[in-house]
């Protein structure tokens, strides 16, 4: 049966643009290592030019994968994990930050009451279409009561 | 031989205090679930009240361990992976965020030039002890040239 959540299926989501002042405000805030606060610092750091946190990077992706979920009718409610979240390089600044959804197993064993677990793979991408981060990660989502019955 | 960066030696961290305005703010711009945006919203929700992003717990946990690592003089260059980030419970608004690190292996795989790659455990705890996240993550730390050699 073909379904939105069908295992293997991919969804695609919008970009977003990693400008120098918001890769600045969310370094200060959480990891302000120079390559992710100042232009001249990091064309001279191991990188060789100002790129985002990591974490930012995660973070932006979780946006993305939310927003994709949602436009798909996926009620998404929470993340509750992550199974492994890995740089594959640096986000630059001006980069285009993209993510392609796979949707893998859902089942009836999430920790938040009355939903699902839909388990994910996040490929994180530049507009380059280089993977810059891949995550696999579990999410809650509503449970359908109009749904076949799942394993509990 | 008792150095600081021996396996399973613990470090702790300061504190952070979650306050509602970064938790709204960090949501507004990463995670606009309405129990991380506004306290009525929060406390009709399945969490019972404002309550920060998980990938804000995760950042300002990055913050507490990077400053723990160069506190005791451990060369942090950046995270390189995660194996496994889960969120146990919510972190609520005036929560205190710390962390506590087990140091694991050091070796010299690292995916960074001139680092060697460091294993850490981070338990993220309220104020209260509780845990409220568990991450596995790998870092990248300068190679100590006086250190004996590492396998490569």
């Amino acid at each position: 049966m073909a379904t939105s959540t069908e295992p293997d299926s991919y969804l695609t989501s919008t970009s977003i643009a990693l400008d120098s002042g918001s890769i600045a405000r969310f370094a200060a805030q959480f990891d302000p290592q120079p390559y992710h606060l100042d232009r001249e610092a990091a064309a001279n750091s191991i990188f060789g030019g100002l790129c985002a946190s990591g974490w930012h990077i995660a973070a932006l992706a979780t946006r993305l994968t939310v927003e994709t979920l949602l436009k798909h009718g996926i009620a998404y409610v929470t993340m509750t994990s992550v199974g492994e979240l890995k740089w594959t390089r640096p986000s630059f600044v001006d980069e285009q930050i993209g993510v392609r959804l796979t949707l893998g197993e859902r089942a009836g064993d999430s920790p938040i009451p009355d939903t699902d677990r839909l388990d994910l793979l996040v490929d994180v991408h530049n507009g380059e279409g280089d993977i810059v981060a891949t995550m696999t990660a579990s999410a809650a989502v509503t449970r359908d009561p109009t749904a076949e019955e799942v394993a509990p």
